[in-house]
């Protein structure tokens, strides 16, 4: 890549960021219905629109499939019209949730008469980094809408005309109800510089969501001027207590492992109360084998099944996003509780016991976005805390923790009303 | 100074940062009654404390002096008995506000039987970095505190010896209430390498909060890998529309910019709708002139008195911060958002008007943390809005916007409570 090639990305770059700024002042009062008819526009123009994203889609694969990428990856791309359909659908639930603009958050009177209201706004412009997954435009693009706010969105290269064919789509919505469509745009360019030179524009961009690998994070993370909501990883806990029903356990453990075992909030580590390493411990180990699981234990844990791997440290801060668990043999909740302080991304994790006082402690002391009781990790998900679609989940401890849905995608003012008063 | 003694002072904060970690785990469960008795306690040593106070003030005052501080600089700097008194009684009136830690921000249930809550929780490790005024030791480390944060504090280098007196009062009111004294620490030591390495401290500290002049936090916004509470300036804004009742106007206006002319959240903009420029901003400029107010005006404004200095571009993008106003005549309140869009620094802005219509606009369009309706922009302040002590005002969106008392200094986590409950 050459100078000018750098300065070109630069200058469509702040040209990009200028617009969007002008589009998050006038959606920032646009009303509810407004955003609403756009993101149904939206769903009807990814409907007609089916062919055309198609062909475009047609086009990622090929060169996807020239360069070889795996069955996995090309199957992340490929977009067939059930997904586009669940996309268009995705829109119009979007459509249908609350809008938190505006709302009054609390209001109170100050003794010399000054009424104080706290509103939520939208935060701005939110710039969203992507990798491969095309439907990734239409959600976030339609999140950040819905929350009054203008979508940077750089999405992978692999993905670049599936993404512009969906992205025409949204802006067709806009237009229909008389928004700019410059409230969603994306990258045109799939030069690399320009994440970089994304992740430094300050003054037009408000949040950056990162949605990917580990990589990817990493990288932005590393690069960012702008505040992130992000997860690294999740490297999510499940501890089965002393006082835990076996059958309960059996069921939440499988389901927290197995269900899906590539979502963030798949548990990767198990936890075992040595009270209960004689009973409970190789049914769950057997549960997990059986599952087709790979099991890596600490020394108590192979005792109980030829199968078990040995385990490393480097496993206990390994997020697998796979078919892999480690186990662990712990003396009790506290000993739990010191294992996922010192091996945890702060993510999610669950307790299993009917011991009360255990439950307390450990949703107490563990320092993560979600703790749970008697209940599966995966549920770590915007939608299954009824919230709606999310953008992601963070774990940071700023603004927004845990899933990101439309109301954390705002922040709010201090609309003060009086008649008159000043300050003594 | 020589590598050796950057190595020194990387280890010695990386020691700060891991004590203030221990700490923080610590305090983020210790009840409120302990940490209102550390306070009471506090507020106690530093009356007992007042001798050792004066006397370590007394090494920075002579120091300072031989460096030929100004008076201003070295009245910041005094610490009298009525200075350590007011010291005690801010610790005991932070002691008396209510704890933000364990509180239930909402509470549903899931149609799946499970009971999610919203719980507030501190922060963990704040980072306040600050210049000459040694009570901010104590005002800023007791919010950390009574919000369940470890503190780890940066005084300005004039300050040292006293900062260190103050804070040895409060560690020893945390001995007393039983809380380990590495709740709030000091940085010991004068090197300006410690707040480079501080600003990259992520693993051990949460959030930076930056107090100071403008240099100071311009070089924190650049180095710190930390997110920030911060705001660089409050260029405010006080619009009189044509529809303001004149004395009203005079009073708040003369309030919002002559109350206190060195805090942020004084007027530095007088905005007056062309429709009472005959009527109105005579009177305005003339009280201002005759307060001692320097007036620099465009055209229309230097039309009404000789006085009137002409204004240039820069003065629309400075905070004077002292006895300065810039005065311009717009034609109505669309112009006047347009104006504070432009050069404002979205802290805080009122609008002085009759017609709740121009208010309702005001109100809405403006993008600034605080927006008042008849009110002086001088109530931008923690303790006006009734939230206690602040430690500070953000102009960030993320987070806390506006005043940064006990409640913005917490976080929150989600507690979820099931019965087995997988997620299918």
């Amino acid at each position: 890549m050459n100078d000018t090639n750098v300065l070109d990305v630069q200058g469509l770059m702040t040209e990009l960021g200028r617009q969007a700024r002008i589009a998050a002042r006038l959606l920032a009062r646009a009303p509810t219905e407004q955003k609403n008819s756009a993101l149904a526009a939206a769903a009807d123009a990814l409907r007609q629109g089916r062919d055309a994203i198609a062909q475009a889609n047609a086009v990622d694969m090929a060169a996807a499939a020239a360069k070889g990428l795996s069955g996995a990856m090309l199957d992340r791309l490929l977009l067939n019209e059930q997904r586009v359909e669940a996309m268009a659908k995705g829109l119009e639930e979007i459509a249908r949730l609350p809008d938190p603009v505006g709302r009054e958050m609390a209001r109170w009177q100050r003794p010399n008469g000054l009424d104080i209201a706290r509103v939520r706004v939208p935060l701005g412009v939110i710039g969203i980094i992507y990798e491969s997954r095309p439907n990734v435009t239409a959600d976030a693009g339609a999140l950040c809408l819905k929350a009054g706010n203008a979508a940077i969105l750089r999405g992978g290269s692999e993905s670049f005309y599936s993404s512009q064919a969906i992205l025409a789509c949204l802006q067709r919505g806009l237009s229909a109800a008389g928004l700019p469509p410059d409230c969603i745009q994306m990258v045109p360019t799939a030069d690399r510089a320009a994440v970089g030179i994304m992740l430094r524009m300050t003054e037009f961009i408000d949040v950056i969501v990162p949605r990917g690998g580990r990589s990817l994070i990493e990288r932005v993370i590393a690069e960012s001027r702008i505040p992130l909501f992000q997860h690294l990883e999740g490297v999510c806990h499940t501890y089965v207590d002393g006082a835990a029903d076996l059958e309960m356990a059996r069921r939440v453990v499988m389901n927290a492992k197995m269900r899906r075992t590539g979502i963030c909030g798949a548990t990767e580590t198990l936890l075992v109360d040595r009270r209960v390493s004689a009973s409970h411990l190789p049914v769950l180990v057997r549960d997990l084998l059986d599952a087709g699981c790979e099991v890596r234990g600490d020394e108590a844990t192979r005792a109980v099944d030829a199968r078990v791997h040995p385990v490393t440290e480097e496993d206990w801060r390994t997020e697998y996003l796979d078919a892999i668990i480690s186990v662990k043999v712990v003396d009790g909740v506290k000993a739990a509780i010191e294992h996922i302080e010192r091996y945890g991304s702060h993510h999610t994790e669950a307790i299993v016991t009917a011991d009360e006082a255990a439950a307390a402690e450990f949703l107490a002391a563990v320092d993560s976005a979600i703790v749970l009781h008697n209940a599966s990790t995966q549920f770590a998900d915007g939608g299954e805390f009824g919230m709606g679609a999310e953008i992601g989940i963070s774990t940071g401890k700023l603004h927004a923790r845990g899933p990101v849905g439309v109301e954390q995608l705002t922040s709010f003012k201090y609309v003060v009303r009086g008649s008159g008063q000043v300050r003594s």
